[in-house]
This record gives C-alpha cells, structure tokens and sequence, in this order.
C-alpha cells in the first residue's frame, strides 16, 4: 500500500461544497472585553456552535459521504474520546450508514450519551491499559466497516481546514487580517487543515498549535522533529487533547506550516472556561479552551496585534461545567 | 410638551448605521437538535453574545450618542434591573459622558459589577418599597442629567429595532421566511422595536412577547385594551423582565402589530437554559431564555414552520447558573 498523498488546499474547497448546508458556517466573533483585555484584535472561531458541539462532524462527512456503501456492509467504525465519535456517528447516520464506535470508559457522560442517541453503538475501553485502535481495528476486519481515523486522513484534515477557509474568509469580509491563528490540538488534524487554508490565503500569517501541559507531544516532536509520544493518556481535564502522538500525515504538515506549540496547564484552561462563560457568553469544553486560555495567561502576546482563535468544542457535563464555575472543577 | 412621535421603520435604519462597528451585528444560528426537538425552523438570534451581553445596548447608544454633550453636565441616568443599566453605563462611556445608574439591591451580582466596570455609578435601591424611577428622576433633576428611559423612547425602540432588522436580513439571505417572531418581553422596547422591523418585511410574519408567569401585565394589557399593571415587583428568575406595566409607547406599537403575548413558568426558563448550555452552548440568562422556554414547553408550537427567536441576553451568575445546571437554581 502506497502512503495516502497529503492534501493540498484545492481538497479543503471541496469539502466545504461536500459539508455545506449539513456543516453549521460558524460565525466569526468578537468581543471588545477580551480584546482590552489581550491589548489587541481577537476574532474567534466557535466551533462548540458546530453541529454535535465541536468541529469533527467536518472531517467526518467529508471522509464518510465519500464512500460506496457497496463496499462497507458493516459501515464505519473509529476509536475517539468523544467528539469524533459523536461527527462519525452524525455523519454516518446522515449516509444512512451503521456506526460502531470505541470511547474510552470515563468519556464525558454528555459525549457517550450523545454519540448513541445519533444512532450509534458505543463499545468502551480503558484509556490507560487497553488499545483503542486495536479494538476498532478488529472490529473493522469483523464486521467489514471502514476505519475513520480521528485526524490521520487526507479527507479528515481537508474536512477540518474547512474551518480555517472560512474563517479566512470571513476575517476579509470585516477588513482584518490575522498575524497568527491559534489552534487546540491533539492528533493534529484541525490545525493542519486550519494551517494549509490559512496559508493559502496569507503566507506571513503564524499557525500555532496548542497542547495541554504533560501532554505536549507536539512541542517535543517539532523540537526532536520526529514524533513523539505522551507518557500518559490520562490525567488532564482537557479529554478531547490526549491522543498519544501526532499524526503520520499531520505531523508532517506541521513541520512544514507550523510556528510552534504553545502549551497551556488545566488550571488555564479552566479560567478560560469561566472567562468564555462571564464574558463571551459561551459553553466552551476544556480541551476547547486551550487556544483561549494561551491569550488569557499571557503565554502568547498578541502585542497590538490581530489574532484569531478556535474554540474546538463545547461538549462537558453539566456538574464539571459547575464545578469549573465554582472554583472546585 | 406634546407626545413624542411614535418610531418608524426608517429610525430603525438610521439607528442601524450609528450602532454599526461598536454594537455587535450577532448572527443568526440554527441547531438541527433544536429543529427536530420542535418539527420545525428555528432560528436563533443570540443577543447574548451582544456587547454587555445583551440587546440593550443598541437602544442606549442610538439614544445617548445623539446627545448635544453641551446640554447634560450631568450626563445621563436611568433604572435598571441591570442589562440596560449595562448598556447605558458602556454608551455613556464610548461618548465620553458620565452616567449614574439606579439598581435594584438584589440584581444579579454580576451586573452591578459590571455596570461600575463600565464607569457608571451606580446607586441600589428596594425592588418593593422603592421608586426607581423618581430616584432617577432626582438624579436628573439634581445634576442636569439626561434619565435615559429603559424602553419608553422612539430612539429607545428604534435601536432594539436594528436587531429585527438584522434578523429579517439574515433570514433572507438564507432563504428562510420566518411564519413567527418571538421575543421576550419586559417593558415592550425591544418586542416593539422588533415588530417594526419584522413587519416592514414580512407584513404576514406574527410576533409575538414571551412573558414570565405573574408577569404578565402585556398578555392582561392586550386582553383588556389599557396598560395594566403587575402586583408584584420581585419574585420571578427571569429579573431582565419585572418591569411593573408597557411602556405607553411601547403598547401603541405592541397593540396594533403583535398576535399576542405568551407566558412560561420559571421551570420552563430553567429548562431553556439547560437546553441551551448542552446543546446549543450557549450561555443565557432566565429573563432571556423565555422565547426558546415557550418553543420547548409546547406554549407555542412551531408545527412545521419557520420561527424565529430572540435569546436576549446572558448576564447570570456562576453560582445561579451553576445551580439551574445541577437542577436546584
């Protein structure tokens, strides 16, 4: 088998006219507190508004709507800690496709519950001792379902930089230009495809991705420039950012495009949560507040600047969500 | 002195073009598990995500930025519940004006707080035993201060009115003719301004107020033909819509263009805002979750339709949300 080739921005335009009118087109917003605050021009992009609350459901419809249901009797599967699985059983159940999904046991509630009232079946696993992509992989072979990886994947990448096609677009439309793009990443698949649109558009612009602290793979792998793994998939608040290591295909996008990794701790990201609440007025999952809670804590200085931000996701359970609130999350 | 003229559709236009670039132009969002929920088109304005978090900046900038500064020494003063004292304090603000604010003692904390971050001085008073309105008006008296009205005022009305304007163009624009509008209601300025607006577009379009249960002076108003008045001042959640009876102004408008008035319950509110918090992740206040209360309660059925609705705004505490999140607000 030959390596899938990378995508290239031509695949990013065709997936908006795969995704339009099922993907929700996100607004681009602002707020004039968080601007004061950060001495500069935020515009954020969020992504909790997308349909089943976080940005998978693009890569995901892009890959799934692609395929011949001919060919996959058992229709897809993938492994994920709850926002992909919930864009692939969306996405296959709008194909008319079966789903079998594999999410880790102490998956947000909210994320189990909403990946099975989109039709799918959920098989759980421990994060810590047991192989997720061995299980779906298996299941794959069983049942005869196509593996949707959850960023490894020309398609996926190319559905995510829908994302960053629009909010190009849309930072045009209101005269401003971005001098760096901030992106919560896990496996890499949003913030390659964000960075192979935004670079399209503008080459000077930064692309930084954004990790949580112990789980900073990417930042190690760019200094190493080979990929590095996580010593452990489990122990921060931010769930939807623990993939072990960067993508095969992402990761070399990234060496590429990339400016650098930033790292946040989950005490950032949860003042980023009480802060999107306050003033933005927005439910923002932790691992979705990364890129927001660099700005807030300093650790990247937007200095006069324009920059813009993804707000990954939104999906928490309502008693973290209080707790967070409370100061006790 | 004689009545002020009522409000036309063109003050809606040029109250438009004085907000533009400071109010923001929020957008309109649909969720596809809002529109299954109720077998129909929704479509959500979300005022929460207006500057101060909520729709009453509109009217308090296209009233105060009018001001010939020469003539107020005092600047400006009104009474609030705490989202056009917020509105106000930030207008007088951006103008350069000073601007002292009467507040209820048991507003939300939130509010007080950020009305004095605004620059406003405020000054608390009793919801039950207390005027606010002559307090305001000794204030104006006393220091040569324009008493901005919280919705009694053509430039009031016109200026809630930009957000009908807008939403009637952004229906359009997504080829959705909305068969209802609907608003929640207090003192009539923003229901009032909207109807303007929608009916300039779509004469055929109904509008309607949302009320909050023991609140409903608007419903009792329309019934009866005159203004009538609420026994209580206190005593609902939803604290942006106490306002004791219509605006005379307003109810000119109200009785000759709205299809009626709508009440919810404050468990009904509760449940708008954890609907909105899980699925459409947003952050909205009792007061402003009362239209999206109406659709999920079955008081108003959407029946295939295409209806519209107002989130006016999302100024609540940590703790009050944290507590209508674990079911005990």
């Amino acid at each position: 088998m030959t390596a899938p080739a990378l995508p290239v921005f031509d695949d990013i335009t065709e997936a908006a006219t795969r995704i339009n009118g099922l993907a929700v087109r996100t607004p681009l917003l602002e707020s004039h507190i968080l601007n004061e605050r950060v001495s500069g021009r935020v515009l954020i992009k969020p992504e909790n508004l997308q349909r089943m609350g976080a940005f998978k459901f693009r890569g995901a419809y892009n890959m799934i709507s692609r395929l011949d249901k001919e060919h996959w009797p058992g229709g897809v599967t993938t492994c994920s800690s709850g926002n992909h699985a919930q864009g692939v059983a969306e996405a296959a159940r709008l194909c008319g496709l079966p789903a079998a999904i594999v999410m880790p046991a102490d998956a947000p509630a909210l994320k189990l519950e909403r990946t099975r009232r989109a039709g799918a079946e959920v098989i759980t696993y421990d994060r810590d001792t047991e192989d997720r992509e061995a299980i779906a992989a298996r299941i794959a072979e069983e049942r005869g379902a196509l593996f949707v990886p959850p960023y490894n994947s020309p398609d996926i990448i190319a559905g995510q930089g829908t994302l960053g096609l629009e909010l190009m677009l849309d930072a045009a439309e209101r005269g401003a230009e971005p001098g760096a793009v901030l992106v919560p990443c896990g496996g890499g698949g949003l913030v390659s495809g964000v960075a192979l649109a935004v670079k399209h558009f503008r080459d000077a612009a930064e692309v930084w991705a954004v990790e949580p602290e112990n789980f900073d793979d990417l930042a190690r792998s760019l200094k190493s420039g080979r990929r590095e793994t996580n010593s452990s998939q489990s122990g921060s608040i931010c769930d939807a950012l623990l993939a072990p290591t960067p993508g095969e295909l992402t990761f070399q996008i990234i060496r590429r495009l990339l400016s650098g990794a930033l790292t946040v701790s989950d005490d950032d990201a949860r003042e980023a949560i009480r802060f999107a609440f306050e003033e933005l007025k927005l439910v923002v999952e932790p691992g979705g507040a990364v890129a927001l809670a660099a700005l807030l804590s300093g650790r990247f200085a937007v200095n006069g600047g324009t920059v813009a931000i993804v707000l990954s996701g939104g999906n928490i359970d309502r008693a973290d969500f209080a707790g967070i609130l409370s100061g006790k999350g």
